[in-house]
C-alpha cells in the first residue's frame, strides 16, 4: 500500500518551477468528477471535495486532491465501498457511534462531527466514535467544525498500515496517528492544531529524496533501526519515528501519544490496529475519534473566547530569535496560505497533473485541471 | 519560585550512594506529619499523602516528599488556604466545574476525578473543569483512578509559571502542561502515559549539571535563545523546548501541544494563564481538566480491554533495537519500579532529608524519615 506522498509539496522550488497553478473552483470540480465517475452519492462527493480542497488550499498537499490517484489503488483493491452511507449505531445525550460501512471517510466524519457538536449544545460536551471507516483527509478539518460552531473540536484516526516504530523498537507497529484540537476565539482566529504523532510525515522524506538533500538525524530509521541521514533510505524503510525523534530527546512520549490516538480511534470504536489487517476481508476498517466541547458549559458568556485571545495573543508577541520570523500559533501558516491560495490557485507539479489526467481517463471522466 | 527538582533522581549513581532507603509506611507518616501540622484538613492530607507517595514509589521523584520544601515556600507567599475545600460551581450529566479555593490542588483533583468517573458511568462520559487550585502532582495519579475504575482517563493541569520556550521564540510562555492518559487492559497492565509537554523536566538538566555532564542539544536555550549543550546554563535560563526539541524535529508540534493543554486546563476553567501572575493576589490559581470514559458505552462488554490487551502485547513484542532492552508500553518502568519500593523502599538523597528536617522543625513536628 503506498502511503500519501507530499507530491505537491510547496517546500520545493524545484518542483514549483515545474508546477500548474490550478484556482479553487477548478480544483473542486476535477475531483467532483472523479468521485461522481466512481459512483459516489452526491452527500458523500460533497464531503470529500470539501475536505480535500480545504487541505490543498491551505498548503497540505498530502492530504489533498494528490490522495485521488492512491484511493483509486484502494478503490480497487476493494478498500472502498462506494455507495456506503454512515448508520448511527448508538447515540446517548454526550454520545453516538457510527458505522461507516467502509465507504469513504469523509462523509461519516461529518455526520459524526455534527453529530458531536449538536449533542455538545445540548450536554456540553459530546464524543462520537466512527468504525469501519477510510482516510479522512486532514484531522484539522474536521476540529475546525467545531470551532467554526463556537465549540472547542477534536479528532483523531487510526491508519491502515504502521509506519511509527516504537521507542527502542526497529519496526513500525502504529500509524502516523493525527490529532487535531481546534478552539475558537473572539476577535482573533482559532487555535487550530494538526499534527501526526510521528515527527514528520512520510511525504517529506520523498521531497528529500527527490532533492538530494541529506535529512535530520532523527527523522527516520533504516532497516538496521538506526537512524539515517539518508531520505532514499528512510523513504524506502517507512519507518518513522514517532514525536521526540531520538530517545534522548524523549521520543518515548510521541510513542505514548501515537499509541494514545490509536487506543481512542481504533481500540474504542472496534477496528483494525494499524498493524491488524482484516484478512481475506480488504475492506477499510479505520476508526476515528471525534469530540466536542461547549465552553459556554464551562463557564459564563464569552470569557472562553476572550481569555484565549489573551492567550494566542501573547504566544503571538513572543520576542522572536530571528526580529524576520515572528512567532506563530497553531493554524496561522495553513490560514497565511488559505488567503494567498484564493488570489493565486494551487500549485500542482506537472507529475501530478499527469497522474490525475490518467485517473480520469480510467474512471472515464473529463480532466478539467489544464 | 523553584520549580519541582528530581531531587531523588534514581539516574545518578552517585547521588544514590549519598541517599538512605524509606519504606513507604514511613515516607507516609512524613508527609502526614508536615501537612497536619500545616493545618490541612484531615480530607485534603490523606489526597495529598496518596498522591505524593505514589509518586515517590514510581520513581518520580520530582513530585513526590522532594515537592514539600518547595510547598512550604509556596505556603509562606500565600499560594495556598490550607483550609480550603472545593466547592461544587455546577453539574450537568456529562460535566462538572470545581472551585479549589485556592487549596492545594490533591483533595480538588480527587474530588473532580471521582465525579468524572461517577458521570461518566451514567452518561459514557464525563469531563470536569477545576479553577483556583494549585500544583496536583503527577498527573499519571489522577488518570489512574479512572483505569482502576474501568475507564479511560484524562488529566491535564495548567502550572504557576512559564517554562517552555514557542517555536521560533526566545522566552517562556507556556508551563510544562502534563498530558496524561489511562486506559484498562483485560489481563495486562493499564496503558498509563503521563508526560510533560516540554521535551524534559527541568529537573534533569539539574541532576546534568551535578554530574557535569553535557546535555543533549535540544534539551533547552540559553538566554540567547539558542540551544545550549551546558546543563547549567540552560538550567539558570529556565527556558525548555517543547517536545521535539528542535524546529528541524517538529517542535511546533510539542509547543501546540502545550497550548492545547494550556487552553483545556486554565482557559477553559478561567485559571490564570502560566505566563499571567495575580498581582497583589498571590493565592494559587491553576486550573485543571479531568475526563473520563466509559467504553463500554461505545463497545459491549469486555471488547475494549481485550482490544486493548492485543494492542500492548504487540507493542511489548516489537523487536528491539537492543536484544537486552525489550520494548516497553506507557507505564511499564513506573510499575517495575513500584515493585522494587515495595521491596527495597524509596531512596531520598540526604540532602533531601536534611532539607525535610528542616521543614519539619519549622512546622514543629516529628522527623520520623531516620
Amino acid at each position: 500500500m503506498t502511503l500519501p506522498l507530499m507530491s505537491g509539496s510547496p517546500a520545493s522550488a524545484s518542483a514549483e518551477s515545474r508546477s500548474i497553478r490550478v484556482p479553487e473552483s477548478r480544483l473542486r470540480r476535477q475531483t467532483e468528477l472523479i468521485l461522481e465517475a466512481w459512483g459516489l452519492p452526491a452527500a458523500a462527493t460533497e464531503c470529500a471535495v470539501d475536505a480535500l480542497i480545504w487541505a490543498d488550499l491551505r498548503g497540505i498537499a498530502s492530504h489533498g486532491i494528490a490522495m485521488l490517484p492512491i484511493y483509486e489503488k484502494w478503490r480497487h483493491a476493494g478498500r472502498f465501498d462506494p455507495q456506503a452511507r454512515p448508520s448511527l449505531l448508538r447515540e446517548l445525550p454526550a454520545l453516538a457511534v457510527y458505522d461507516a460501512g467502509s465507504g469513504f471517510g469523509f462523509e461519516p466524519s461529518r455526520v459524526a462531527m455534527r453529530k458531536a457538536i449538536d449533542l455538545a449544545r445540548a450536554s456540553g460536551l459530546a464524543a462520537v466514535s466512527v468504525r469501519r471507516s477510510n482516510h479522512f483527509g486532514a484531522a484539522g478539518h474536521w476540529a475546525e467544525m467545531a470551532s467554526d460552531a463556537g465549540l472547542i473540536g477534536v479528532a483523531m484516526t487510526s491508519t491502515v498500515s504502521p509506519s511509527i516504530v516504537p521507542t527502542g523498537g526497529r519496526v513500525a507497529r502504529l500509524g502516523t496517528n493525527p490529532i487535531a484540537f481546534a478552539a475558537p476565539g473572539a476577535d482573533s482566529p482559532p487555535f487550530l492544531l494538526d499534527m501526526a504523532t510521528s515527527t514528520v510525515a512520510l511525504g517529506k522524506l520523498m521531497v528529500a529524496a527527490l532533492e538530494g538533500r541529506p535529512i535530520p538525524t532523527g527523522w527516520a530509521l533504516g532497516l538496521d533501526g538506526q537512524t539515517t541521514a539518508d531520505p532514499q533510505v528512510g523513504y524506502d524503510s517507512r519507518l518513522a519515528t514517532p514525536l521526540g525523534a531520538l530517545p534522548e530527546l524523549s521520543s518515548h512520549k510521541g510513542y505514548g501519544l501515537a499509541a494514545m490516538v490509536e487506543i481512542l480511534s481504533a481500540v474504542l470504536s472496534g477496528s483494525l490496529l494499524s498493524f491488524e489487517d482484516g484478512g481475506d476481508d480488504t475492506r477499510g476498517n479505520v476508526g476515528h475519534f471525534f469530540m466536542a466541547i461547549d465552553p459556554r458549559a464551562f463557564r459564563d458568556d464569552d470569557g472562553f473566547s476572550r481569555h484565549l485571545d489573551r492567550l494566542t495573543r501573547t504566544l503571538r508577541d513572543t520576542a522572536p530569535l530571528d526580529p524576520d520570523q515572528p512567532v506563530r500559533v497553531a493554524g496561522d501558516p495553513e490560514r497565511d496560505r488559505l488567503a494567498l491560495s484564493r488570489v493565486e490557485g494551487v500549485a500542482l507539479p506537472v507529475t501530478l497533473v499527469e497522474s490525475l489526467r490518467a485517473v480520469c481517463s480510467r474512471a472515464c471522466c473529463a480532466c478539467v485541471l489544464a
